[in-house]
């Protein structure tokens, strides 16, 4: 049997990566919606090659441009945020994958659940944001969410068919970054060239940079906690500078399953594609035989975005939400220079604390939570770091 | 409800850690048949505290012994390789533990599977030595062997609820034993009591021994090809100095699970106990933090049992027998001193290279063929080590 497969965020990092690995799975695997934000180029290569019936641009213009090519017989072109739900809940599609940056995920999430079908997640932020709605709606329980970041996806290999109640605490490993072991002053001077190097993984942007503060791995423990349904206490983060052991559960009776492979997207985009499956693929193994891995406690002063990350999350409500809000602003201030890396966990922090918590949260107070924190991060930049209500 | 436990080979290290697992679970289990060889005063004490319905001694005078104590009320003592085999198909047990050192497992183990009963296996030897005929007897297929050395339970771990043929490798791992890293020269001036102080693990004197030549593990290989169904070629055995990692398994997809934990062998014990659940304990827990772990090749050069058992393997029939049979041979001499340390693998590849395989044995060609072989390395060593026929 063909499994039908949309992907949102198709030009994105995970997004080429998903047509790669389907691409190497060849038959067996079809693609039926495509889904992009501006990148009209690229997402008319796609559709020439995968051939889907549906191909989504949020921006509008994009979109035009996109369905005046000629060359795209068969296949459908939208724009626009409701394009991107056509997608999330397209009618064949046995599997979305959500491969979108940041929290513009959200909606066709909770569209793609609420329609039943099976989404393979790497936006992380929409969980991280969403995760106390989508439990309240009961989305979460229904095993319908494939984690598709590494560590996640490790958890899940590990945890295989045990039953509930058998786990006592997980290691959601880090690599650390490119500048773990700095200190304060050191952090201070980095650039975002710099930031945008990552030691072992090769991802986009955003995630690269929240990769260099440990906000990524503070994202990812709170995406932990609602995928498998953990407390914050039983998560714990642990530095491994080779990026090889995904992650690690402990089970009550002391036995610890690891999950291990070369790191490479590739891997645990697979394993969702064909789960319950697995299939051979000729990407590099690893080899165990002469290597060494190693574990360390985070630190948690020079890099305070993951405690940051753990206090969003006991507070709850709409607080993760301006989490991560903060941070996609923060990030984007510092790629442009307006702000340093030690600015970021400083910026967020600020936020925080003005911040007043909605708890119980609906959609629409997350939104809202969005808007307002997308505004007062500006503002606060604007004002504290350049002296200015109206940016330059 | 209650899940009531025979052990075999009650008095010696497996035996006496599985009466401390379920004494540490407490209720829900409960202890029906107990056996040893020669140790009345202990699998007295046993009897007493745990109170099963049957006691064995193999050896008929300490049977009457044990049976002319007054206070085993209740509880019937055979003796004699009847008794074990009465203990290994004990109508009231949910599980049997075969812990017993050698080849002396092989029958009970037949028994027990042939009467339906599941089995939670120790005694790596009757598989080792009996494994093709288990296959050929259907007796393989079942699931009714739990693993209990640590590295099996480990893979059996791993390989959670996956499908058949999804595993490309799995790597066995070996502490090295205390002499890895010793030359040749360096070798043949080990004594017995060296060789007895193993680094990590805690265990009986023949699996010691075993491990500081590296037999244990070749017969473990052995052991996992008949458990888990796979081909010699998948096995590969990796040095892991820390004995954390207890083994791995690849997936076609390149992804690796290993089990990791304490090396103490209450951990896999209890899991074959109490699978499929798992319970809390307060045994001691490994924690990540500030710890590394290594990986290396075997020292096929220096270490010849390893070898051995892969040739043994190979040959298949009769001839694991023999490797098992000459080792054990070997190995007593060795402890008596009357050969050294460098000669257990001489010994049992001369043993080998003389003995005429039998394809597709019966038990009966087993059973002599370990009689052959017994009087052969016994015979060996006197005349090759003492120029005598008769030993001394």
């Amino acid at each position: 049997m063909v499994k039908k497969i949309a992907i949102l965020g198709s030009t994105g990092s995970i997004g080429k990566q998903t047509l790669e690995v389907i691409e190497e799975l060849g038959s067996g695997y079809e693609v039926v919606a495509l889904t992009a934000g501006i990148n009209d180029q690229l997402l008319g290569e796609q559709v020439e090659k995968f051939r889907p019936e549906l191909a989504v641009l949020s921006e509008a213009e994009a979109a035009k441009r996109l369905s005046n090519r000629a060359n795209l017989p068969g296949c459908k072109v939208e724009g626009g945020r409701e394009g991107q739900l056509t997608a999330a809940t397209w009618p064949s599609a046995d599997l979305v994958v959500m491969a979108q940056v940041g929290f513009s995920g959200f909606e066709p999430l909770v569209a793609a659940l609420e329609e039943g079908k099976t989404v393979a997640l790497a936006n992380k932020e929409s969980l991280v944001v969403g995760g106390e709605i989508l439990k309240r709606l009961g989305l979460l329980d229904q095993g319908k969410i494939l984690p598709v970041d590494s560590e996640h996806s490790a958890i899940w290999q590990c945890l295989g068919c045990s039953s509930p109640g058998q786990v006592s605490r997980v290691f959601l490993t880090a690599s650390g970054g490119p500048f773990f072991g700095r200190d304060q002053k050191a952090l201070q001077e980095v650039r975002p060239q710099q930031a945008l190097k990552h030691p072992n993984w090769d991802m986009g942007g955003k995630i690269t940079i929240d990769s260099a503060t440990m906000m990524n791995k503070g994202l990812e423990v709170i995406e932990a906690m609602w995928l498998f349904g953990l407390s914050l206490e039983q998560i714990k983060v642990v530095i491994h500078r080779q990026s090889i052991v995904h992650s690690m559960v402990e089970y009550i009776d002391g036995s610890i399953l690891a999950q291990m492979g070369m790191p490479d997207m590739r891997l645990p985009i697979q394993y969702a594609l064909t789960y319950p499956e697995r299939e051979f693929n000729r990407f590099e193994k690893y080899d165990p035989f002469g290597k060494k891995l190693d574990f360390e406690q985070p630190d948690w002063d020079n890099f305070p975005c993951l405690g940051l990350a753990y206090d969003a999350a006991r507070t709850g409500g709409t607080m993760p939400a301006v989490l991560n809000c903060a941070n996609e602003v923060a990030v984007e201030h510092f790629l442009r220079e307006r702000i340093s890396f030690t600015d970021i966990p400083a910026v967020i922090e600020r936020v925080m604390s003005s911040h007043e918590t909605v708890h119980n949260p609906e959609v629409e107070d997350v939104l809202e939570a969005d808007r307002w924190c997308r505004r007062q991060t500006k503002n606060l930049i604007d004002q504290f770091y350049y002296g200015d209500v109206k940016g330059r």
